[in-house]
């Protein structure tokens, strides 16, 4: 649950991140503010915009605010769709990911405290500016931004969010929102 | 056919308006210069970077030069694909996109001489940063750059560009490229 005025304020600080990326976003397009339901989305959330989700593919710009982080999770096959497949590229900032994997000593991510029982992938890949990297169907994977967040851009198959598995039992990906 | 030095000269050119547009490209990426066998690649030509091309979505950065056309082409039916679906999400300068269906009135876009008989469609979508339109498959369309150039980043479906079909016979989709 998320009050309206929270949501606005949210946006207007992922609308500042995108002019810094230099990435230009229409005055009558959405930035959509996934909240996870945890209560606390400048640690725990992610702020996008979605700009073509077809059967075919999807299209869509991440914006993370400094180590904010989107909570571990996997996209799983829904009929025929063998599951969401995902390539992110960074363009502006710095992203730690996770996946499944051996882990190779220290990480640079911190796990938001409290929530330690639901991230167990530490598989790491660093993503700076140009760098990207795919995500196959069906892996557990979280991502955190470094200190002064990140710009992803993501071109994936088609997203189908409300299907999306956490590890996290109280996430709801769908947010709630309350007027004030 | 084309020689190894031009490539060269015009890659450096795409990666100047991709720095110029603030997009990052790494050191080992390509990009590919498509010159389509006219010979006078700076007219009729398209530089891209394929960042990632699954059989299941495709995602690419398109450079045009100043008033650089890119020639008329659709994708076709290819086995159990229904052909290419492609959504064009502008990012710098301008793009004069042209599609099936009404020609509303003077057009923006130059059809490059001695082309004119290859060039069929002419509805009109005018597309500046943050503005973008999705072609459906099958249809036939053509685009070109505004007086500055352009970067488009195309989000689709798999691309199989061997398979492209052009309107203009002497088209070649895959250059030949000989050395100096």
């Amino acid at each position: 649950m998320i009050k309206r005025s929270a949501v606005r304020a949210h946006q207007q600080r992922a609308a500042d991140i995108l002019q810094r990326a230099g990435i230009l976003i229409r005055p009558d397009e959405t930035i959509e503010i996934a909240e996870f339901g945890l209560g606390e989305f400048e640690r725990s959330g992610l702020a996008l915009v979605v700009y073509v989700n077809t059967d075919r593919y999807c299209g869509k710009e991440l914006v993370l605010f400094p180590r904010q982080t989107c909570p571990e999770h996997l996209h799983p096959r829904v009929g025929e769709d063998p599951g969401k497949m995902e390539t992110f590229r960074c363009r502006w900032g710095e992203v730690y990911l996770y996946l499944e994997g051996p882990r190779e000593g220290s990480i640079s991510g911190i796990v938001p405290k409290g929530s330690e029982a639901h991230y167990t992938v530490f598989h790491e890949i660093v993503l700076k500016p140009g760098q990207q990297h795919t995500i196959p169907p069906g892996t557990k994977h979280w991502f955190q931004a470094g200190p002064d967040g990140a710009v992803v851009t993501e071109f994936s198959s088609t997203s189908r969010d409300e299907s999306d598995i956490f590890t996290d039992p109280r996430i709801k990906r769908i947010p709630e929102i309350v007027e004030d």
